[in-house]
Formats: structure tokens, C-alpha cells, sequence
């Protein structure tokens, strides 16, 4: 019988945003979205850091308009992703700078 | 002083896939990038799950081709996300289809 390896940790991670969304989008028959409210509940329980960091009170307003691209008032999972990328981005981005300025 | 509170799994997820980019795609100067033979490293030792399930031989030519937006022949930290995006809607997409076939 082949051995079936345990998930490595970017399996392990790609499993986790995905369950991550399911936990905050809940099921609404087939239809798995994030609401406004979903939204910010998960942007202050799982990105504490970057929503914490943050002086502008309606940075989350802006951002849920900026990801909904469909404008349907709700995010579906690409556009979640399209969050986790951002972030993802932003801290590739600050990883570089800051071993930049070592040398 | 402000109480620094640890990760969350999401923003750990998000550190750890920034992470092994850096890993795998090493740091030539300012340039960041995953080369042909990095991205077939990475797939097999990072993603072993998705890409041991492949029949096709030629899966992973066509998928670096599909992700390399720009034909420079490496991916920047970007088009890896979109590896990452794609093999998490795939995830998704399944977790959906099993809840619902349960009903």
C-alpha cells in the first residue's frame, strides 16, 4: 500500500486559509461568502496584527469595497485570497527591504 | 507597554508561505525569484501531496508556463501566489462539493 506522508507545512498552510474562510463564511445552502460582518470579525480574530496596526478607523470599510470586486457586498473565496495575497505581499516586500538595509 | 500578542494561525500561514518562497527562490542582489529548477524543487518537496497525484508528466512544464505571466522563464513572488491561490481553490472547490453531496 503506497505510504500516504503527512502534509508539509505550505499543505499544511493552503488547508488552513481554506478552513479558515469556511469557519467565517459559514453555509448558506451552496453559497459559502463572507458578509461585511464575517468580514470584520475575521479581520479582528485572524489578523489581529494587521488590523491592530491600523490608524485609519475606516481602513476595513475601504478594503472590504476594494476586495469586493463583483460589488455584491459579500467576499467569495477568490477575493479572500486576493486579501491573504496582499498581506502575503506586503510582508515579502518588508522580508526584502529589511535584509536589503543589512547589507 | 502594548501586550504583543502571538500569531495567528492565519498570520502564521502568511509568514510561512512568504518563508519558503525565500527558501526556495535564494536572493541573487535585490532579486527574489524562483527559477525553473527551484519552482520543480519546491513542488516536489513543499507540494509532494498535489504533485505525486499527477499522471501527466508534463504537468509541472505546462503549470510553470501557466504561472510565468511575465515569459521571463522565473516566477516572482506574485505568480507564486497565484500557484498557491489556484491549488487553494481546488481545496476549496472539494470541501464544498463533499459537504454538499453529504445532504
Amino acid at each position: 500500500m503506497a505510504k500516504i506522508s503527512s502534509p508539509t507545512e505550505t499543505e499544511r498552510c493552503i488547508e488552513s486559509l481554506t478552513a479558515v474562510f469556511q469557519k467565517h463564511a459559514g453555509r448558506d445552502g451552496n453559497n459559502s461568502k463572507l458578509s461585511k460582518a464575517k468580514f470584520l470579525i475575521l479581520m479582528n480574530t485572524e489578523l489581529g496584527a494587521f488590523t491592530k496596526n491600523q490608524k485609519d478607523p475606516g481602513v476595513l470599510d475601504h478594503l472590504m469595497k476594494k476586495l469586493d470586486l463583483d460589488s455584491d457586498g459579500q467576499l467569495d473565496f477568490q477575493e479572500f485570497l486576493n486579501l491573504i495575497g496582499g498581506l502575503a505581499i506586503a510582508c515579502h516586500d518588508s522580508f526584502i527591504k529589511s535584509t536589503s538595509s543589512q547589507k
